[in-house]
């Protein structure tokens, strides 16, 4: 009942704030013989880090992984796995402001309506610092589903406030390709359209010297992905998907596919055909527009899905708000925080999006192995 | 692991196929002494039952509901209640010819390439049929909490194809204002909207006698819903209604607040300013573009819901298609269908936002009583 | 949270009461393809019917089960199964006077306690009555295991009061020995030593005139089940069989292999050499004092687990009690029971096992396909 | 589906091995408020840790904890409270005779059958040293139901080999009398019965001279917990203090009140009387035979539970075991390990008990609040 853990076969667990002194994954059901060890963990980490560019928080973390159970000589045992994630920049002086005072677009109000008090410090609980941990178990979910199925996960951004990237084939787009430009030199946005790109990133510098923040749209595909998983009813894989990522902070909206543009189609434009594959026997559909399941399980297609994000709601400007009494009051948010949320986003999202498919995978086999 | 349970504190599992003998639901975890009775389910039932209408299919089925536990002297005692509906209409003969082929937009292709084999009659368990039990359940959450919180579920349609409706106050919309027009005939397509509603049903209609099918968006408010509901991290309220509403067919998006919207605003521009409330002490907003959550965790305002549903799969018309065995050939789906989904999918979006709520308000008591 | 399903993989939920219109159970997770019809249902329902020979009770119930969903031209489809069984000898007259009173060694006061009012008639909720949907669900169990795994599952009394039975090998009982006597004669009290089995029979007759009931001892046998079952730590294979056989109602006492005698011996003499076994690389143990089990999970060898049932708390005397008001009063049990609960227990306990083995064997498939 | 994590609303997932880094829980669930600091887990951590007497295994670990989330200004927050524990000494060296021999009574072979492989430094995972983090999270739980209501769990040791305490009035005995003899002086194998804690001591000392070990039963009393905690049917009470129990590593039985003694009485003899309370309309009973439950669910009298514990698997004598290759050998334990699991059992079933009361009474809260 308690919000922590996600996934069933393949379960995360985790704990940890943004001020205490550390994070906290244990990672139950990965299977056991998988070759692991922090390396597997830090490249994942790394794009998620705070300070990585000047697009985001200056926060500095070097995230640094630590294994403390769970692998033997390299590899998996398969019992539960757990990973141990320092915290060392905490500046709580930054946030003693809002001791007292409600940010607006934040859970302060919420954390306290619910429990009464809280752990104020930076966000406590509900500050994205707790999604290191979600991609330190991730990445482990990538490496499980691509040694053992061939699945490949890459998301990247599509849109930074009105700046929309062109994306011809989603299913194509490389890790390579979101995270550099064709020259080699690093891509902070993530976004594969190099123009695109290059306007995204002036215009959330603009946004930061404004002391405002910008909101964007994510997309990940995931590549690979057999024909099966997802179950009826309730667990759909696009059920589960959606609930991952809704948890992510600052997640609006989510869609599959064409997704609200579906609405605008009729049946005969929007259903896609099916054919027979390259292989005999085999099966697929001529276009993609179902973004990859058919009935909440996937049909073998690239699984495509965007997700909406809010503009940060911590803002170093003056907004209007109340204390914690009930009295209206102001705040600035001075503590480090990322103007747009987008570039970060995007390795959250692929290990949520890793984490389902793994534990979908797991379920699929205990049924029809 | 298997999909047909779905929340935690009020559990509710499923069984039931299109055409087989009956559908059933049981709900657990439901306070006792809630006063219950058929009587409580059959409003909702008829607002979801096919044949109610010429827009929706023309399946005949009472959907009469049977409360077999659970209940005694006409209250809820607390533990498990089945309740049991009958299956009337089936008409097998109308599917054979789907038999050996795959349906485009349908989950034939997904459940014979999850299972090895599938009930293909009317689409078997994947078929929308199986809703029936969740609105039944879903009647029970709704009185639940509208007698223990005051909490007020409404649904409508938004848009259908490109005609969007006006909901200037999506908060103070009724259930009468949804399901009748102002003179008091029955507005079929469920959009308050009476001038968007005409132009609707007449698209709908022009849809089905050119023997094809349009989607739209549905909208669902929830008023009453006290702050501090939904768990930090992953079971965040707004991570297990998307759950809920992505577990029924054929929806394709869904957004809070502005939703995709957002992503085109600055912070400063989307941030709802927190002020004082009514009551001594009280706290608000002065906006809801938050659509009633932050951080994952109730405000007290309006939770607003948005989901895009895609145009109904199944045409009357030829489709190119393949057979199980790979080879290509054409199919037309003759079994009786909606040409437009949206007018009944709104009972079912509230009923499995209701149930949502109902289990978050359980869950939260657990910890916070 | 509400306890009224049970296991992960293999996954059942069961409504119902005593003196309800029906018993539901709802199993969640069976793998497809097994050939099922209600057939298969009815030799375990009728080993558990009441009315089956004059040690029990004779309430008249014909346990006719309907399979609802999940199963199409004869095998399992993978997706939900409901069975319904109706109610048809209610006699709810014979329950008036307990309304207001508390039977001594019955779950009346603790239901008061937990939902502030309860269903009186028959126990409700609390009445052996809901075993009905286990032992149909179990069955499923059964021949999933059976067919799949070769897993045999036997049950028997060992014990009625003070006469203890001598079951030189507990691996090698039969159904059948459980079932008959050696000229074919029902053995009515399910002990297979045939001796002993008299004794009971005559035993339970004298305290069922008497106005009383008897205690005893069933022990389960399951052959056949696989090496590995069971997780590490809290999902123990013991641990789960465990909360399965304490799930049914008057079981007071649960062991494994030698069980509570283990506490007298050295650990040399308890441990169980490791051996050879017949096929090459094959391991064994020499004896089977460990009772199947080893780190909690399977070792191959016969699971051995016995049970100790309480005598059964409705007498046809009188006893002191309270009224629901806490005042003092006597009571005395009209309705109709069982004079000693063992004979019915066997086929509950048998079923509960299959369950929690299936549940196991697909968790184990989920990780270790 | 894996089985590292244990209850519902008070929810506890672990991670870690006898020779791995560390072991940690995370605790999810916990009500906000609870005064808690790293002085709360202490005592009982003491009381498990090894070296803590010459009776038990001389590993030396001073089980020192970490609090790493969950706790603000000295109170528990409502998110996830992780607890850190690290291994300090690990003597790997001792174990290498059982990389390729099977330990009889052990894990070994059974973790191999289920992985494939396994972490064979001191039994890995399957050590009961993870049980280090259950006891730090039944301090949270003790302390919590302490607080709020009042509840006081204690347990002793009741037999060793021949050796049965007698223990006239379970429910009055205290921490005091459990640790330490009436001197002062500290009682190593906590049974409270003076004289027969002198003979388990000598006998003790006696098995480990001899290289051998001993088995023994425990009992854990629970006074205090209110009327009305347990749920129908599958999560009964009995049935989740069960598991928890049959868990722990090394228990082979555990039965409630009379326990199996109870298959030798009638129904007129087994019965507890219900009678008015002290308190106006207060009910209880006038003897306690039924162990605290009635149905599954807490009567308000004292839960009273035994747990039969095997004797220690490992011997520091040659036994016969095989190779993983299933070729005969022999094998000696050489590694530090306890010569009567019993005296340090104690606090690990206190613990597991505490956890499911505070689970039980959080979704008693959920329903019922």
């Amino acid at each position: 009942m308690p919000g922590s853990s996600f996934g069933q076969a393949f379960r995360i667990t985790t704990a940890g704030e943004s001020h205490g002194p550390a994070n906290v994954v244990i990672v139950d059901g990965c299977p056991p013989g998988l070759p692991l060890s922090e390396d597997d963990l830090r490249p994942d980490l790394a794009r998620r880090r705070p300070g990585q560019s000047h697009l985001v928080t200056q926060r500095q973390e070097d995230d640094e992984p630590e294994i403390l159970s769970g692998v033997f000589e390299g590899k998996t045992t398969g019992t539960s796995i757990a990973i141990l994630i320092r915290n060392k920049d905490q500046r709580s002086r930054d946030y003693g402001d809002i001791r007292g005072k409600y940010r607006p677009g934040h859970a302060d109000f919420t954390y306290d309506a619910k429990y009464g008090f809280r752990d104020y410090r930076g966000g406590g609980r509900s500050s994205a610092r707790e999604t290191v941990a979600r991609v330190a178990a991730g990445a482990i979910a990538k490496k499980l589903l691509a040694t053992e199925q061939g699945v490949r996960i890459v998301g990247y951004v599509t849109r930074v406030a009105d700046i929309v990237a062109d994306i011809p084939d989603p299913a194509s787009v490389t890790l390579e390709q979101v995270e550099c430009f064709a020259d080699g030199a690093p891509n902070p946005v993530r976004c594969p359209d190099a123009d695109a790109a290059r306007r995204m990133i002036e215009r959330i510098d603009a946004a930061r010297k404004d002391l405002d923040s910008l909101g964007g749209v994510g997309e990940i595909v995931a590549v690979g992905v057999p024909a099966g998983l997802g179950e009826p009813v309730f667990d759909k894989l696009k059920a589960d998907i959606a609930k991952a990522l809704f948890g992510v902070p600052a997640v609006v909206g989510v869609e599959y596919g064409l997704g609200f543009a579906a609405a605008e189609l009729r049946g005969s434009e929007h259903n896609d055909t099916f054919a027979p594959g390259s292989a005999p026997g085999a099966i697929t559909t001529t276009t993609n527009r179902h973004g990859g399941m058919l009935g909440g399980i996937s049909t073998g297609q690239p699984i495509v899905v965007r997700a909406a994000v809010k503009p940060t709601a911590s803002l170093a400007r003056a907004q209007e708000t109340v204390t914690d009494q009930g009295e209206a009051t102001t705040i600035e948010t001075r503590g480090r925080h990322d103007p747009c949320l987008l570039p970060r986003f995007i390795p959250i999202a692929e290990a949520m999006i890793a984490i389902v498919l793994a534990d979908h995978w797991l379920r699929h086999r205990a049924q029809n192995a």
